[in-house]
Parts: structure tokens; C-alpha cells; sequence
């Protein structure tokens, strides 16, 4: 997510939250006429060109852009320092798919998570299709993005993070994670998993134990389990 | 999924378990030589013509295939009489997005669920996309299509189940359903939800608790807590 040029986000959702976020550069903005009755009021000023849909169809190819387009710029990631203050990261290891990362956003936000952590390569980049399957998260979950995940990692574990790396295959099941604090929680590409070396550096690692034939869940789905999972551990800590 | 045209349904997990599925029908297969062998010993006999993956490039566009791809028929639905001995189903209320619908097979398979119900109307198709979402599952997860879920849901009733209607919006969270010794959950599309006349046919309307700004999470991530925190909730029974 280190790209600086502007690009096109789309859908309602994502489009409020771009305008309600003060750190997200806007550049332009256009609207259907109904598109904008949804809208307002519009979280900021802005002059926005009324346009028909099939401009819009032109502009964005099949997306479904509900009948608005915001030209903006990428954000600026947050310091990883600055979740240190957290209860509840999650760190995305190397995935690409932006369905994924942007699902992932969005049940982070959900969950209020207090922040996501990519890598700077290889990871999906900012873009219309991964702000759209945020569905407003991207401008609401503070995103670190790092070099270097190990050292994220053990930057987590010194802010005091317990940190598990997310595997199939591990012997501990999520619901006996040891009691701690705050939690970060490493997730890896499907197919490829949590590099070794990000692996290596975490406090435990464990899987979200199923019963069944398929082992493996999509990772959106395995990241939101966990979310659910450590949010209901979290609140049964402070009750 | 009432089509019953042959399709090209691709990716290894996808292909494994349709070999391995003696309900589905199999017309032809094409693989690398590098696909083939990550894939032997195949599950079924098939004379496989072998293919350079430009081949495969151009029959399926820029699908993720892993070098392989089967050319199937859809399969027949069960009926849902057949789910009434089962602990866990879910019912998808018209959900159209085939990526959706796949993750949701997916962690259905995972967590064991004993069937799935869909509409037949305004569903996603049974398509190479749905199956490669749904690696494998939608070959292990027993799928009923059914013309009217408002009597899906009375025959579940009828059958044992307490259904639950998903609703973001729910007074009753998840984790205060009363005990069940089995349960129904009803997931309606994005942005909709599941329909009126459906939901006042279930037993009870409830929502994943959320705390933070965005109340509303994707489907399938939706659909993965559920499977989840019914799943947990039936093994404490058990245990």
C-alpha cells in the first residue's frame, strides 16, 4: 500500500468514509444525482460534478459503484509505534487479494481492532476494489505499513503484545490461548501461511480448530473468527 | 444453482473433490504435467488430455486454475428432507455474489455443517468462480435448492431445528441463543438482508455483536462466525 498516485474509489460506503476521514487528500469527486441524495450531507465541502451512470460505467469498467467516484489520494501509514497503546492488532503477512485485505479491514473496524499491519511488498495495494470490499474501513482502521514483518513483530511483542501466528495445523486451538492483555495475531497468504521466519518470531502460534474434512478456512473468514474469537476473550477479561 | 449446462470448473482443491464426488458427473479433463502430478493419484479414472497452461490461459481467461481444469456437469441438489437428522445448516437468502457464496461452502465444510440451503432464484450459479472460492467444498457440502426459503424454513421447524435469522440490526446476540440441539441460521444478501417474510418465519432474529463503527460485516465472514460460535456452543453440549 506504498503507492502515492491517485486513484478512483467507489461505493457509498467507502466514499463517506473517505469524506469523513480529515488524514484522506481528495481530488475530485462525481455523482449521480441520486447517488449524491444518499450521501448528503457530505461529511466535507466539496465540488462535486453531476454525472450520469454510464459515465461512471466508463470511468470504473463492471465495479459496482453504486453511482459515485472519489479521485483520492493513498493515506499515509500510521507508525506502528503508535498502536502500541492497543488491545487487539492484526498483521497480514504477505496477502495479495484485495476481496481479502478489504474484507479484513472491514471486520477489523467491526471488531475495533485498534490497527492492521502489512507488509510494504507483496502485500494488495490501495485501491477502488479493495477501499469497495472494506466498505469504509480503509479510512477507519489505522494501517501500519512495515518492511519488514519479523521486526513488526517483535516491536508488538516489546509494546507488550502476545503475539500468535494463525496455522492449520497448529497444535493449540485459539480458545485456549494463554490470558493476556492485548493480542496480535499474524495472518499469511492462503496456500503459503505465515512465512517462517514472521513465524518464528511470535509468542505461539495456534489454529482455529474444525471438525471437518476442509481444514483450511478463506482468510477473511479466519480473520474474522479471530477477531470474534479475542474481542469475546478481551470483554470477558474486563467483565 | 439449477443450471444444468456442463462447465469448466478449475483449481487443484476444486478438481480433487469433484473426482472424488461419486455424484458428480465428469465430462473431461485438461492439465499441465506439472498440475497432474501434484494431483496423482487421481481420485478417479479419467483420461486426462495433458495441455501447455496457455491452453488453460485461454479457456478460462484470468481464473486462478493451478493448471488444471475439469469440465463437469452441476450437481443435482439433495433434497431437504435429508437435512433433518443434521445439527447445523445454514440457509442463503438469495445471496448472489458467487465469491460469497464459495468462502461460505468453504467454512460450512470446515466446521462440519450438515447441509446448505439456497433459493433457487436469484443465487449464484453454480460456476468455476463459486468452486474455486469454495475449494472443494462444494463437492462435500450437501446443497438443497429450494423455489421458496419461507418454506425451507417452516420444513427445518417442522424438522427440529431452531432457525435464526442473521440481522446486523438484532436485539439478541449470538452468544445468548437458547440451547438448541440443533440450529438453522438464515444469511440474506448484502445491503438487504435476509427477506421480511423469511424472518418472520424463523424462530428468532439475532446478531453478531459488534463494537466499533462499522455494524455490518461481509457475509461470509458472517456466515464463518456463526458456523463458529454454533459449532462451540454445540460441542459444550456435548461435552
Amino acid at each position: 500500500m506504498d503507492e502515492s498516485e491517485p486513484y478512483w474509489l467507489f461505493g457509498l460506503h467507502a466514499v463517506r468514509a473517505a469524506l469523513a476521514n480529515p488524514r484522506r487528500a481528495v481530488h475530485a469527486m462525481m455523482a449521480t444525482t441520486n447517488a449524491m441524495r444518499r450521501l448528503e450531507p457530505l461529511p466535507r465541502r466539496i465540488d462535486a460534478e453531476t454525472v450520469d451512470v454510464r459515465r461512471l460505467n466508463k470511468l470504473l469498467g463492471d465495479a459496482v459503484h453504486q453511482g459515485v467516484a472519489l479521485r483520492v489520494s493513498p493515506l499515509d501509514g500510521v507508525d506502528i509505534a503508535t498502536l502500541g497503546e492497543g488491545r487487539l492488532v492484526l498483521c497480514l503477512d504477505q496477502i495479495t487479494d484485495p476481496h481479502n485485505v478489504g474484507a479484513i479491514l472491514r471486520s477489523a473496524a467491526a471488531f475495533q481492532a485498534d490497527g492492521v499491519v502489512v507488509t510494504r511488498r507483496h502485500s494488495a495495494s490501495e485501491t477502488g476494489v479493495l477501499a469497495k470490499s472494506a466498505s469504509g474501513a480503509l479510512d477507519m482502521v489505522p494501517i501500519a505499513v512495515e518492511t519488514n514483518m519479523s521486526r513488526s513483530v517483535d516491536a508488538l511483542k516489546a509494546a507488550g503484545f502476545y503475539t500468535v501466528a494463525l496455522d492449520s495445523e497448529a497444535e493449540m486451538s485459539m480458545s485456549d490461548l494463554p490470558a493476556a492483555e492485548r493480542y496480535a495475531f499474524v495472518l499469511g497468504a492462503e496456500g503459503k501461511g505465515v512465512r517462517p521466519g514472521v513465524r518464528a518470531n511470535c509468542d505461539t502460534v495456534a489454529a482455529i480448530e474444525v471438525p471437518g474434512a476442509l481444514a483450511s478456512l478463506n482468510v477473511s473468514n479466519a480473520a474474522a473468527i479471530t477477531l470474534y474469537a479475542a474481542h469475546t476473550q478481551l470483554r470477558r477479561r474486563v467483565a
